[in-house]
C-alpha cells in the first residue's frame, strides 16, 4: 500500500456525507457508482464518501437500485439543511424547484453537483455567482454528454487553448432516430413511434426532436469554450422533424449522412455563433460514424488542434459516472480546503451572431417543372444572390426533382435566393434545405 | 466582467513564475501556448503565468518560437534553484539527467510538470513519492497522447469507475507507417525510409517501431486505470517490423486493418495484463479509422461504458497544450494552497500476467504443401491444442498459402500449436501470426 499522500498530506475529513435530490435514472446511477466502488473511492479521496440522505417524491416507488429505505425522505430540505451533509447533488431536472434547492444549498456553504442541463443553461450563472461567493464548488459534468468528461477537459486540461469551435452530436434520442432512419430507409414518424414504444424516446419527445435538449447542451459547452456566457436564446435551434427518408437517401447517394449537430464557433475576438440543426456530414468524418445513443464532441483549439470525445451520452450508469466524478472532485477539494478552486470562467462578453451570418454549404431539394430551361432559370436566381452551385442532380420519377448543393455561401444570401425561388413558375415547391458541414 | 471567484475568494499570487527545462519541440510548444494565450490564462488562474527562465543545451541554436534570449541559460540549476520559480517543467526526455532535475525541483518544494513518458513509466513512482512528501504537484498529461486529456480524465472525471480496460493507438509514427502501408500497398521498409526522409520518423526509429514508446505509454495509462503500478517490464511488447504488405492485404480482404495497439486489462481482482503488439482491428471499429499521426484511446469503465478520446498524439502544439493545461492546474492549486491535491493513486499491488494467458483470436499465415489432406492435417494439429478455427482461406499462386483465423483461444495453446506445426511436413513455413482484437 503506497497512498503516500494520505500519510504525508493530512486530510481534513475521514468521512464526507453526500445528499441526493432525486433517485430517478441519474440519481440511481450515481448512488450505484458510489456504493459499488466505495472502497476505491475512499482510497482516492482519503475519506469514506457516504450517501447519507436521498430526497424522493414518492417514498414507496420501486427503485432501480438497492437502497436502504431509511435513507429516503420526501422532504428535500431534510437533505439540503442537514448540517452533516457537505455535498448536495441535484438530480431532479427542470428549472424549478431545482434552482431553489441548489441556491439554498450553496447559500448554506455546501458544494453542489448537478446534472441538470436546463437549469445550468438557463440559470447556471446565478448558481456560479453564489458558489463563488461562498467559496464552494458547483460542478455539472453530467449535464452534457453523459459520462464523457468534456466539461472538465475544457475547463482544465485544454484551458491553455483558445478554443475556436466545439461541435458534436449531443442528443442520443435524435441520433438513435436518424441512425435507424438511415439503416432502415424508414420515415421519422415510424421510427419515433417505435422508439417511444421501446422507451428510447419520451412520451413527449419535444425536447429532443425539436432540438431543445441539444440547445441547452451547446449553450453550456460554448459558454465554457468561449469564456463568455451563451444564453439559450442565443442559440439558433432547428429540430429533426423536417427530415424525410428521401433526404437521407439523397444524402447517402452523395456520400453524406444526416446528423443533428450542435455547433458553437468563436467569430473574431468579440463574437460567437451557436446553433443546433440537422446537417449533412461526410461519411468519412468522425462524427458520421457516431451511431445510436452515442454522443461525440469535437473541440478545436489553437494549440491542441482537433480533439474528439466519444461515449454514451445519457443513461443511468454513464451519467452516474459523471456525477460521481464531480463528487470525487469536490471531496478532493474539501480535503485540501480548496472548494471553489475552478469557478466560472465566463470573463468575457461576446455577442451572439444571428444564423443569417453563418457561412457554410447547403443542400436544397425542390420539385420543379419538367421542361427545358428550368434548371438554368433556377441557377440564375441562385447566382443573382451570390449563391454559387457546386452540383445539381435532377431526376424525374413521379415528379421532376432537383437537388442542389452550393459552395460556401452566407446563409442570408441562401435564404433570399430561396425566397425568390419559391415564387417563380419553374419551382413547384422547395421541399427541404439543410446545411452541409464538411 | 464577472470573474466572481477573484473578488470573493482571495488568491495568493498575482504572478506565478514557471521555469522550463528544454526548449525543443515540446518546450517550444508550451512556451508558445503560455505566451499566445497569456491574457486568458491570467483570467483563468487569477495570476499572470510568467515563463521566467529556460534551460537549453545550446544557447545559440535557432528556436521554433520567438523567445527573449535573456531568458535562456545553459545551466539547468539556474532554473531549478531560482527561488522565484514555483513550477519547473521538465521537457528534456530520457531518464537521466531529467530524473535528477525533477527530484531536485520536487525536493525544493516546487511542483513539476513533465511530458517525459520514459521517466514516468520507469521512475515516476519515485517522483510521486517525493511530490507527496512535499505536498506539491507532479503532473504529466503530455506524456501520453499529445494534447488528448486522458490522464486527468481517468484520475478525476472517471475516478468513480472501476476501469476494466484501456486500449488504444498511442504511437503516431507507427500509425502513420501502417496507415500509409494500407493506403499504398507498400512495404514497411519503403514507407519507413520515406517517413524518415520527411521527418515523420526519427533517424533511429527503434523506440517507435519496436513498440517501446507505446510500452511506456500503456504502462502509465494502466497504472492509473488499475490503481496499481505497472512496470515497463510487465508489458509484453512487440513492434511492427514483422508486418508485411501481404498481411495488410489479407487483413483488408477479411474486413480488418492492422494497427499497433496498446492494451491494458484488469483481470479479476488482483491481476492485470498489459501488452503492445500489432493486431487486426475490424474496419468498423472506432480505432480502425484513426489514421496518420492521430492517437485514439478507449477506456472501458463499469459505469461509463466505453469512452473514446481522439486527437493528435504528438507534436509541438498538441503536447504544448497538455503541458500548459498541467501548468494551469498547478497554478489553480497554488492559488488555493492545494498543491498535491491529487497524488499517486496506485494504492493496490496487482500481479502482471504473462502474455501466454491472453485469450483472443489469432490470424496465422503460412506456406503449405499443395496437395490433398494438407489443410485437414494442419487443422488436426490446431485441434489437438484446443485451437478452434473460425475460417481458413487457401490460395496457390507462386506457393500454396493458407490464412487461418481462430476463435477465442488462450495464447499458450496457440503457441504450442504453432510450435508443432512448424515441424510437420505439410507446413513449409509459418510466415506470420497476429492477434485479432474485435
Amino acid at each position: 500500500m503506497s497512498n503516500q499522500s494520505a500519510s504525508s498530506h493530512p486530510r481534513r475529513y475521514a468521512q464526507i456525507n453526500v445528499g441526493l435530490l432525486g433517485l430517478g435514472v441519474v440519481g440511481s446511477g450515481a448512488y450505484k457508482v458510489l456504493t459499488d466502488n466505495a472502497d476505491a473511492i475512499a482510497q482516492k479521496v482519503g475519506a469514506r464518501v457516504n450517501v447519507k440522505r436521498i430526497a424522493v417524491r414518492n417514498l414507496d416507488k420501486d427503485r432501480k437500485v438497492n437502497v436502504d429505505r431509511s435513507l429516503l425522505t420526501d422532504d428535500p430540505y431534510e437533505v439540503i439543511d442537514d448540517p452533516d451533509i457537505s455535498i448536495v447533488c441535484e438530480l431532479i431536472g427542470g428549472v424549478q424547484p431545482a434552482k431553489g434547492y441548489v441556491m439554498r444549498a450553496l447559500g448554506l456553504g455546501k458544494s453542489v453537483v448537478s446534472a441538470n442541463k436546463e437549469l445550468i443553461a438557463k440559470d447556471g450563472h446565478d448558481a456560479m455567482v453564489e458558489a463563488a461567493a461562498r467559496g464552494v464548488d458547483f460542478l455539472f459534468e453530467g449535464s452534457v454528454g453523459g459520462g464523457i468528461p468534456i466539461i472538465q477537459a475544457m475547463k482544465s486540461s485544454l484551458a491553455g487553448n483558445t478554443i475556436h469551435e466545439v461541435k458534436g452530436i449531443v442528443n442520443g434520442t435524435t441520433n438513435y432516430i436518424l441512425t435507424r432512419m438511415t439503416q432502415e430507409g424508414a420515415e421519422l414518424a415510424d421510427v419515433l413511434a417505435d422508439a417511444q414504444a421501446h422507451g428510447y424516446a419520451e412520451a413527449d419527445p419535444t425536447n429532443d426532436v425539436e432540438g431543445f435538449d441539444a440547445q441547452f447542451k451547446i449553450a453550456i459547452l460554448s459558454s465554457i469554450a468561449f469564456t463568455s456566457r451563451v444564453q439559450t436564446t442565443d442559440v439558433y435551434t432547428e429540430g429533426i422533424m423536417r427530415i424525410g427518408a428521401h433526404d437521407i437517401a439523397h444524402a447517402r447517394e452523395m456520400g453524406y449522412v444526416i446528423k443533428l449537430l450542435a455547433i458553437g464557433q468563436r467569430i473574431g475576438d468579440d463574437a460567437v455563433q451557436v446553433r443546433v440543426h440537422p446537417a449533412l456530414v461526410p461519411v468519412g468524418h468522425p462524427l458520421a460514424s457516431t451511431g445510436g445513443p452515442y454522443n461525440a464532441i469535437l473541440v478545436r483549439g489553437d494549440a491542441v488542434g482537433d480533439v474528439m470525445f466519444y461515449g454514451q451520452g445519457a443513461g443511468m450508469m454513464p451519467t452516474g459516472s459523471a456525477v460521481a466524478g464531480d463528487i470525487l472532485e469536490v471531496c478532493r477539494n474539501m480535503q485540501h480546503g480548496a472548494t471553489g478552486r475552478i469557478a466560472c470562467t465566463c470573463f468575457e462578453h461576446k455577442r451572439a451572431l444571428p444564423v443569417d451570418t453563418v457561412v457554410t454549404r447547403y443542400y436544397v431539394r425542390m420539385y420543379v417543372t419538367d421542361r427545358p430551361g428550368t434548371l438554368s432559370a433556377i441557377a440564375g436566381v441562385f447566382g443573382r444572390h451570390q449563391v454559387s452551385i457546386a452540383s445539381v442532380r435532377a431526376s424525374a420519377q413521379e415528379r421532376a426533382e432537383a437537388i442542389w448543393v452550393t459552395h460556401q455561401v452566407q446563409e442570408a444570401n441562401l435564404r433570399r435566393a430561396l425566397k425568390e425561388l419559391s415564387g417563380i413558375p419553374e419551382v413547384h415547391s422547395i421541399e427541404n434545405w439543410l446545411r452541409v458541414e464538411d
